[in-house]
C-alpha cells in the first residue's frame, strides 16, 4: 500500500450524519478523484448502547434511535456520473476499544434464527491487541470494516438504511477490510458516497444480525472509473488483507431478496468480469466459476435483501 | 496424520459399483470400526467421456450412461445403527492425470446459469504437478475429493444419485479433501457407505454443474460414534488441508431445496455443535456464529437440493 495524506476529515457530528438514503441530501464534502477521505463513523445504534446497558435495556435503546442507522456523508465526487463506477480503496480502518453484539427475539423476526430465541441477547467485547474477548477464553481475530458503504440510489424516494441496494449500502460484507477496493455503480450525479456501521469482526452472513458493533474511523481513496457498466458492487481484496484469505481475490456480489437469485447475479457478474478482465470466452468463464470460484453468503439478515458473493483467487492467473 | 495400513481395497469393477441409493443393496465389504478402506472410484459419467470426446458428443455420452452416476460400495460397518454417526476420515485422495468439465445447455435446466448458455460446453484438463491447466496460462491448484460420499437413506424406496440427502450423497462439497473427517448420520443398520464422483478441484457451489471430473482412489478410515444425534452431515477440516483455509475448521451442513432453509439448518446445527462441543450457551453460540462463522454455498446445482455450510475456525478456542 502506498503512503497517503488525508485530504478531508469528516467528524461524525450531527451535520455530517444521515439515516436515510436519498439523492437530495447536500454533500458534506466535495471531493475529486484521487482524494483521500477520513470518515469518522458512529456505531449502528448511534451510541445508545454503552458498557452499562443490560440486555433488558437494549429494546429501549433501539426504540430511542430515531430514523435508522446513522452514517457519515454524503461525499460528492466530481465527475462521477450514472454509468461510471466509484472505486473506494479502503486504506485503513481503526476501531474503538470495545464493541457489542446483540440479537433480537422471535417477535422481531430479525436474524437468521429468530424463531429459536425468545429473549434479547447482548454481549460486550473488550477489543485489544487485535482480538475480541468472548467467553471461556475464546478470542476472535479483529479485521474491522464498515457494514455500510454506499451511494445514493437512482430511486427518487427516500430509502431505509436496513436492506442493501444496487449501489451498495448495508451490505454487511466482512471482506471490505483495509486492503480491499470496493467498486460501486454510480446512479446519481457526483455519486454521493456515505459510510458507517462500524464492525470489528464478523462472519460471512452476519447470522444473528449483529457483528462486533463499534465506532470506527476509516480512510478511503476515491477514484472514478468512467464507462464501466456494472449493475451491483464488486471488490478486489489485496494479498493478506483477511485472516482467512491469503491470496489476492476478486469478488462479484449479487443482491436480491432471493438467495438463489443473488447467487445467480453474483455468478453472472463473475462470468462477465472474467470475460472483460481476463479476456475469457463466456464458455471458459462459466467453467472457471465452477472449478475455482467460491460462493459465499455475505449477509442474510438485512431483510428483505441478501448478499451472495462469488470469489475468485487472483493467483490462478499468469503474472 | 498417523500412518495406516489398508484393510480392504475395493476396485471399481461392475460388481462393486451401484447407481441408486438403496438400503437393500448387498455390501461389497463388511468392515469394522477403525478399518481403513481404499475406494477406487470411476468418474461421474462412468468413463464414457475420454480425451477424444468432442463437446458435440457429450450429450450422447450422457444418454449412454444408464441409471445414473456409478459409485463404489456399499461398505457395511459393524455396529453402526440408526442414531449413531459414521466418521469417515479422508486419509489420501489420488486423481488421474486428466479430467474434464462440461456444462449443459438451456434446455436441460441444469447448472446455476443454464438460461445463459444455448450449447453444451466441455473442457479437458491435463492434471500434473498439483495443478490443472486451463486456457491462457491459468492454473488451478488441485485438491481432490469425492463429490459423493453417503450412507443408505432411511427411505425404503430407491433414490436417485443426483440430489444429496440427509445422510450425505452427492454433496459436491470441495472441503471434503484429505485431512477432513466427515460425520454422517447413520439411517440404516451397518450404515452402508458408498463413495464416488471424483473431483480434482472445484469452487464452492459447483456452479456449472461440473468440477474437474476424474477417476480417483481414496483411502478412508471408518469409525462409529454411538448416540451422537445429528440430522445432516458435519465435517472437521485439519490444519492446512485446503489451499484456501489455513486453520483447522469445523463445519455444519444444511441441505434443503431452499437456500434460506439450508442456511438456517447449517446455522442451527452450528449453534448446537457449539453448545455440545464447546459448552457454550445457545445465546453465546448464536452470537459466535454471527461474528466468526462463515456461510458458504457448497453446492447449488444438484437439483432439487442445495448445500450450505457454516464454517467456524477452530483456532479461536483456547488450547
Amino acid at each position: 500500500m502506498t503512503e497517503y495524506t488525508i485530504d478531508y476529515s469528516i467528524p461524525a457530528k450531527d451535520n455530517n450524519v444521515h439515516s436515510k438514503w436519498s439523492q437530495t441530501l447536500d454533500p458534506v464534502v466535495e471531493a475529486k478523484p484521487g482524494d483521500v477521505i477520513s470518515f469518522e463513523c458512529r456505531d449502528a445504534w448511534n451510541g445508545l448502547i454503552d458498557k452499562d446497558t443490560t440486555a433488558e435495556e437494549v429494546p429501549d435503546a433501539l426504540a430511542e434511535r430515531e430514523g435508522g442507522m446513522p452514517i457519515t456523508g454524503p461525499v460528492a465526487v466530481e465527475g462521477a456520473s450514472p454509468g461510471d463506477v466509484l472505486a473506494v480503496e479502503i486504506l485503513d480502518v481503526e476501531h474503538d476499544d470495545w464493541g457489542w453484539t446483540s440479537f433480537r427475539p422471535r417477535e422481531d423476526e430479525f436474524g437468521l434464527l429468530y424463531e429459536e430465541f425468545e429473549e434479547w441477547g447482548l454481549h460486550y467485547w473488550h477489543l485489544e491487541g487485535g482480538v475480541g474477548e468472548f467467553v471461556d477464553g475464546i478470542e476472535i481475530p479483529l479485521d474491522p470494516f464498515p457494514g455500510t458503504i454506499g451511494l445514493a440510489p437512482a430511486d427518487e424516494t427516500e430509502q431505509n438504511m436496513g436492506p442493501p441496494h444496487d449501489a451498495g449500502g448495508n451490505m454487511d460484507t466482512k471482506h471490505l477490510t483495509a486492503g480491499t477496493t470496493l467498486y460501486l455503480p454510480v446512479e446519481v450525479e457526483d455519486a454521493l458516497l456515505s459510510i458507517g456501521d462500524g464492525h470489528a469482526a464478523q462472519g460471512d452472513g452476519e447470522i444473528c444480525g449483529g457483528a462486533i458493533e463499534t465506532p470506527i474511523t476509516l480512510n478511503v481513496r476515491l477514484d472514478v472509473l468512467p464507462n464501466w457498466d456494472i449493475s451491483q458492487p464488486q471488490y478486489l481484496m489485496s494479498d493478506g488483507n483477511s485472516s482467512r484469505e491469503d491470496v489476492p481475490t476478486y469478488a462479484t456480489m449479487g443482491i436480491s431478496d432471493d438467495l438463489m437469485e443473488a447467487a445467480r447475479k453474483a455468478t453472472l457478474a463473475m462470468v462477465e468480469h472474467l470475460q472483460v478482465a481476463r479476456n475469457l470466452s463466456a464458455h471458459d468463464a462459466y467453467i472457471l466459476t465452477s472449478v475455482a470460484a467460491d460462493l459465499k453468503i455475505n449477509e442474510i439478515v438485512d431483510r428483505p435483501n441478501w448478499v451472495v458473493s462469488s470469489h475468485i483467487p487472483e493467483d490462478i492467473f499468469p503474472k
